[in-house]
């Protein structure tokens, strides 16, 4: 069947978009599965696609082919790329950041090349649509069994866009951190981690402050959304080892009105 | 290729979840299909995944390993557990009711156990997210023809969690329901059935009453969307066989202005 | 494996109406590859459903069996057909106009029926849902290998139900379109392409004005969203050779306040 594809967009799912790179792959590697992480990465939200990409990688089959594709910039200078990693799994998409963060994740980038090949990209290469032209024959190729070479001119590894999340700021008993991603169930989650609350000397602590710029709220800590009362609110780690600000049976996000990147304080309740 | 997966849930398509239990079945069984049911199940909604999961079980392959996750008490004390049925489907799912409905469809529970054993569960569970850790493995392990005692120790089948849709109330020339399900076209599916249509005497009518705590329409009784005037509405009896408030060429539910369980009453056009 | 599936619909996601379509054909065709182009057509769009259908053949298998389901006239006279084509395409879906573009780009029809075969059709068919009762087993049933005349009675290709994209005006110095998609990133797609800029004298125009009923706009021409400052608006040929109005890291529709089908002219800025 050759190696799975997992593919991850800010494409929608209404605009046909992604169907259409699923096209694309099955005409040129007709047995190769296709794994949709998400399309619904915020438009343009090269970040936020990182992360996402970044925390799945490690629950995919190890040969994964990775197809990822947030890109403001197509059609511009930024180079069209393909990544082997050290781990046997390889990622295609903008170099823009994007795939930086699952990179580390697989082991690192062992070889680049840049996407030109005439005999990879689509034979009428659009200005607008990469996804479709560029990134998923790229992917196919790969996962049909093709060579990275074959896909165009290597790349100095140590010169791809790197992305970063921000590095929350730690002190006793406090927490300065920002808004990372806002789940549909409405649970807050941070860019601080396990780590940064025992740092903190939080970690036994049995109810902490979220301080937002709106509002500082009495929160206890615990280990799952439901072991405080309905409606009450709750810091837990949550399944990626981040912090996140809960609500029983509602929407943290919506009772907090805080929106991605905005600074969120986790504090002593003593304080 | 093994059994296929049926999956449902609330996780929405938009942060990645149902695409990392993807992964996480890949890497288990990689060749089997996994039919994605629907993902949009409203948040914690478990009534409205029992029906939607047993309005779908009589259209799947009969061998279906069904995987079900709107799981409120995630990381709490209601048991993770996998269902053998009578007709040779299973259920994996979170003992909450929300696989019962589904569960009565495909032959009854006939062999049930708690999904606990360290083969199956990922390495590290975390107390948030079964789905990934411990539901999707347990689904792999069935589709990849794997055996349900693996899973874990035995539980009586007579004391899973049940759910049951509300009878309604049926009097001659009345009936009185509640909202069971709004689609996207906006047809408003209530918890009475043909034959309740049958019981009130309603059934040759050809004009009804509805009736909510807002107004008082009369409505068409009809068998299809388009035999109504456009904007008029009708009332009909579904493909799952329940009786639905309808309007041509717009949404009966932003009309009747009803949501999820409201009453609705629809009587005899004479009284 | 059989033929790949190809299928759109208005269904959405959040009601199971895809997965469930998906059942029915794993039923039939287990072995075979279903590619969601996308389920989030505009309810009942016919219009939209064709354009995004036709814009897609030409990246798919050729010898997909198209599966289109926007049906506002399901239970009513209109026929359930299915299509041989020119180019080994089958097409099944209402007839409706739904299928009529992607028709005319896979060859044309070569032959049609009528779905209405009892071997084929599901045992009970619903009203309402012809989507999962006779749509998708037709298209399973073509996609495992058999006949077109397995479905029921030939039809007159030259009798199907045709749709047009509206022809926009153009004279010298001025385009006047209509608004033909708006995608997730709110780029405006018109009904006009890159020919009727070239007739109207506006390809090597360096700024146009976009009017609509609401302004006029001064707009750089681009061949990709990046190349204006942020902020900016761009008209440019997107990746199906259509005109459309973009906006560096914004949306170009929601500024515009424009809705689809309606009225936009591009003229020469010089007035």
């Amino acid at each position: 069947m050759g190696r799975p594809i997992v593919f991850l967009s800010d494409f929608g799912l209404d605009d046909g978009f992604p169907g259409i790179c699923h096209g694309v792959i099955a005409r040129i590697a007709p047995g190769v599965r296709v794994i949709d992480l998400t399309h619904g990465i915020p438009p343009q939200n090269i970040l936020r696609g990182a992360v996402v990409l970044a925390d799945a990688v490690g629950f995919m089959p190890e040969d994964s082919v990775y197809l990822a594709v947030v890109d403001p910039g197509v059609g511009g200078s930024r180079k069209a790329i393909a990544i082997e990693t050290g781990s046997g799994a390889a990622l295609v998409g903008p170099d823009n950041g994007l795939l930086s963060l699952a990179c580390a994740v697989v082991g690192g980038a062992t070889r680049v090349v840049a996407i030109e090949s005439d005999r990879v990209l689509l034979p009428s290469v659009s200005r607008t649509f990469h996804g479709r032209d560029v990134f998923a024959p790229a992917a196919a190729h790969l996962a049909a069994g093709g060579e990275l070479d074959d896909l165009g001119p290597a790349l100095d590894p140590s010169k791809l866009a790197q992305l970063a999340i921000p590095e929350p700021e730690v002190g006793p008993g406090r927490i300065r951190a920002n808004v990372l991603g806002i789940d549909r169930f409405g649970n807050v989650q941070l860019t601080a981690s396990g780590r940064h609350l025992r740092d903190a000397g939080l970690d036994d602590a049995g109810e902490v402050v979220v301080r937002t710029v709106w509002q500082a709220l009495p929160v206890r800590r615990a280990s799952s959304f439901g072991e405080v009362a309905s409606g009450e609110f709750a810091v837990l780690v949550d399944s990626t080892d981040r912090l996140a600000v809960t609500r029983n049976g509602g929407s943290a996000a919506n009772a907090m009105r805080v929106g991605l990147g905005e600074p969120v304080v986790v504090e002593s309740a003593a304080g």
